[in-house]
Formats: C-alpha cells, structure tokens, sequence
C-alpha cells in the first residue's frame, strides 16, 4: 500500500513567517513604525515563560516589536482586564496576546474578552469565534487558522467533503470546525462522550484531531484517502493519531512534530502584522 | 409499525409563557416597572408588520410592555446602529428585537451589534452564539432554544447520541447544533454542499431540520426510533421534513405547525423576563 504524503509545516511555515517580515518591513518602512504585539503573562509558570519567549524570539525575526507585559501571579481578573483594556485601548499596540491557561483565579473569559476585537490576533474573543463561525472578516484562532492554510497549500478543497473533527475546546476544536464548515465542508464534531468515535471517524475525507489524548485515531479507523490533520500534542513528540498506522492508509497526513505545530505561530505572526497594516492604514 | 410519539410545542409554549407572564407580574408588582421588550422594524414589510404586531400583542397577554421603534424604509446603518445603541442604553428597556431580515442597504451585522448582550433576548449578536457555543451563561436564540427545551420536555438526552443538523444559518442551524453539542451531542452539519444528505440523515438519533426546503427530509432515511424536530417552515404550513413517511419511523417527531413554531415566541418572552428580572436586579 503507498504511504500517505506528508504536509510540510515547517516548510509552509517558514515561506508564511518570510511574508510576513517582509510585510513588517514594508510597513516599518512606510510608517516609521513597527508592528508590536503585546504579550502578558501572568505568573511565572515555566511552560508559558518558554511559550512567551519562543514567540517574543519569533517576532524580533519576523520585524515584529514585541512588548512584554508580565503581570504577578496574584494578579486579579479585574486588574488584568484593566491591562488588557490599556493594551486595546493603546494605539502603540497593533496585536495583543494573552498567554493561557492562566491560574484557576482568573476568569479567562472576562480576561479575553478586553481584548479588542481588531488587536485579537490570537482569536480567542466571542467577536473572533463568531466571525470565524460565520464567514466574516476578522481573525482566526491560530492553530485553526494553520489547518486551512495546510489544507489549502495541499489543494484539499473541504466543499462537500465530510470532515470529522475530534476535540471541542474554544480555541482548536470548535472553532476547526466552524472553518470547515464555513468552507462547505460536512463537520461533525466528536469528543469524549462521543459513544462510537472509530465510526465516526471511518466516514471521514478530512479527519482533525485535536483532543490531546496520545494514538487515540488509530490507522485501521482512517479511510482510505483521507486526508489526517494531528494537531495533538502530547508527551514524547506524540501526536493523537497513531501515525505509522494512519500513514498507510491517508492520502495526506501532517507529521508530528513539524505539521500543524509551526503553522500557529505562524498564523500569529502573519496576524499581527496584518492587524498593524489596518491600524496604520496601509 | 407504531407511529412517533407527537411533541406539543404549542402545550409546551402555552405552559412557558404562563410561567413567564407569572414572573413578569411579580417583578412588576415589586419592582412597580414591567418587563419592557423594544420591537425595532425597519420599513413596512407586510410580513415583518405581521411578525412584529403578533409578538407584541403576545407581550401584551403576558404582562411585557412592548415599545414599538419603526423607522422608515431609507433608514441608513449608521441610523439605526444609533437607535439600537441608544435602546441599549436605556434603563427603561429590558429586551430588544430588531426584526430581520431588512434590506439590503443594511449591513444587518453591525446592527445586531448594537445590541448590548444583556439585553438580546433575540439571541442574535457575536456574543450570544458565542456563549450558547461554549456553554457559557447567556440568551440563546429562540428557536434552537426552543428546540433545546422541547427535547428536554420529552425527556431526551442528547449526550452521546448523533444529532444531524440539517441548515447552517446563523440564528437556526449554526446555534442549534452547538446547543447540541453544549449538551454532549455528537453532532454533524448538514447543508447545501453536502454530499450525501441521506446517508447522514441516516446516522442521526437526532434530526433538526431547519433549512426551509419543503419534505427535504424522507422517513426513508429517519433511523427507525429517531427523533425528528422540524424547524423549517415553508408556504402550505409544510415542514423540511415528510411527516407523513417520517412519523412512521421517528419515535418522537414534531408536526407543522405546533411544533417548533410556537416554542420560538415563548422563548422571546421568557428571556424578555429573565433580562428584566436581571436589570432590576431581582
């Protein structure tokens, strides 16, 4: 049987970060004024300093100012909305991220939603979801907006296809298949009650896996031809499908690491510099 | 072979609108201010004319002072975004509902957003379908909300069953099957572009059909035992699905009209009270 062709994110990757820096410099040059992203972080858990850190790193690469905003680990909700509405309301400031999950003391959703909308280069406002979930214009959550550009770089048309995605949550699962679905794709999202998940993804040309649970989409589940998106991370590099069962029988599938991965950072980068070329008015 | 079980949206919205009318003439009575909905219609449509008068006349019953807005057919975006901001604004309102669709010279969006969430008992801005996508408190719109309550009437659980939701609009299909899924459905979209209606259909525990294509859906394809909520309405009080072929099949199923349809009306009233009783913080 021929093995699946794999989707190079890395690579897509790369030629969308190099877009973008040279949309950063054409617009430094323009203006006199960089694009900037904010980013706030509260507390110092070690995970998300490194995560805050890899993008500040991405950003000065790509032309992009970045403002680093840490904020205690005491921090109240009402504090940080209060710094994220100064950060919207800044016209220094094109694109805002907030690192997440954040302590269980802090309402997440009140935090994102000081975000304004045309500074939500991260898209995890209601105003972002809603926009993706319609077809509108307006930013996309990044590793679901890196699942479209993959599936466009590879010529998969998701019109009329059925496509399964695997996972729920607010800024990969729901908001995936609002994307699929606004590009005429059938979406069917599974999860964790789902009561037969192997046949439902048997039915699928488009199968995204985004649940965080190591090799739960196994090879024999996969039609033939499908096309396999793992945005799973897990420990050890694995992703949530059980690749060298599923590399047989897809089509197309994205590698764990250097698929989905690269292309969220991606997508940030690609945002904020779009975010800064409206607010300059360029 | 035993026909489906009928499910009385007219009952079950006769019973709700009694409670809502109760709750409206104890906040009245302690709070000497009525529930007041604001009914915004742009123009003259005769069918919208119709639309707005009944649910005024079905606040009236219930004890919701209605107050009427109607603005003239030439009425700009920018006019009536000014008049939703200014009804938002207003303490003495408590609901609004801008009747829709409107014309074409208006960008309908941005109107919607006018609308503070707190007061879209519509349930029709970014906010609303973003916080029925996430299981967040909040107004829904009526008609999925309607449908939500209808199931739970006849004692359906939808966890872990297959719901297919045939249409994708924003107000019906979209919000309907992330109620769905809120509710641990597994759940697909259905639509135009779908390849295989029927085989999907198939598969459904759960069928909403909200497209607005007379008999689109056949008993043929009801799996036998399912449940059939019809939320589409065409001319002839014809429903999007073959009652006749699917009642044979279905365990419950609504009937058009009294199914669905009366359940919208009463989920507008009920949370014209609940936005009341919240802003007079009772």
């Amino acid at each position: 049987m021929s093995q699946a062709r794999l989707m190079d994110g890395t690579a897509l990757a790369r030629r969308i970060v190099d877009e973008a820096a040279k949309k950063a410099a054409d617009l430094t040059e323009r203006t006199g004024t960089a694009p900037c992203l904010a980013t706030v972080l509260v507390g110092e858990d070690p995970a998300s300093v490194t995560y805050v850190r890899m993008k500040q790193n991405r950003c000065r690469k790509a032309g992009i100012t970045s403002r680093h905003v840490p904020l205690p680990a005491d921090t109240t909700t009402e504090q940080l909305v209060g710094t994220l509405r100064d950060l919207s309301a800044d016209p220094a400031v094109h694109g805002i991220l907030l690192q997440h999950p954040m302590g269980p003391h802090i309402d997440e959703r009140a935090a994102f939603e000081a975000i304004a909308p045309e500074k939500d280069v991260d898209g995890v406002t209601f105003a972002s979801f809603a926009t993706m979930s319609f077809g509108l214009p307006g930013f996309v959550s990044c590793t679901p907006g890196g699942i479209m550009r993959l599936l466009d770089e590879y010529g998969v048309d998701p019109a009329g296809r059925r496509a399964v995605v695997v996972g729920r949550s607010a800024i990969l699962g729901k908001p995936a298949g609002m994307l699929l679905l606004a590009r005429d794709a059938t979406v069917t999202y599974c999860h964790s009650r789902t009561a037969d998940l192997s046949a439902a993804v048997r039915e699928a040309d488009i199968v995204v896996a985004a649940v965080g649970r190591p090799r739960l989409i196994r090879g024999q589940d996969i039609k033939p031809g499908a096309v396999v998106i793992d945005a799973g991370y897990n420990a050890g590099n694995v992703g949530d499908v059980d690749f060298d069962s599923a590399v047989e029988r897809a089509s197309l599938i994205t590698p764990v690491p250097g698929g989905v991965g690269p292309m969220t950072i991606a997508t940030l980068l690609e945002q904020t510099v779009d975010a800064a070329a409206r607010q300059l008015g360029v």
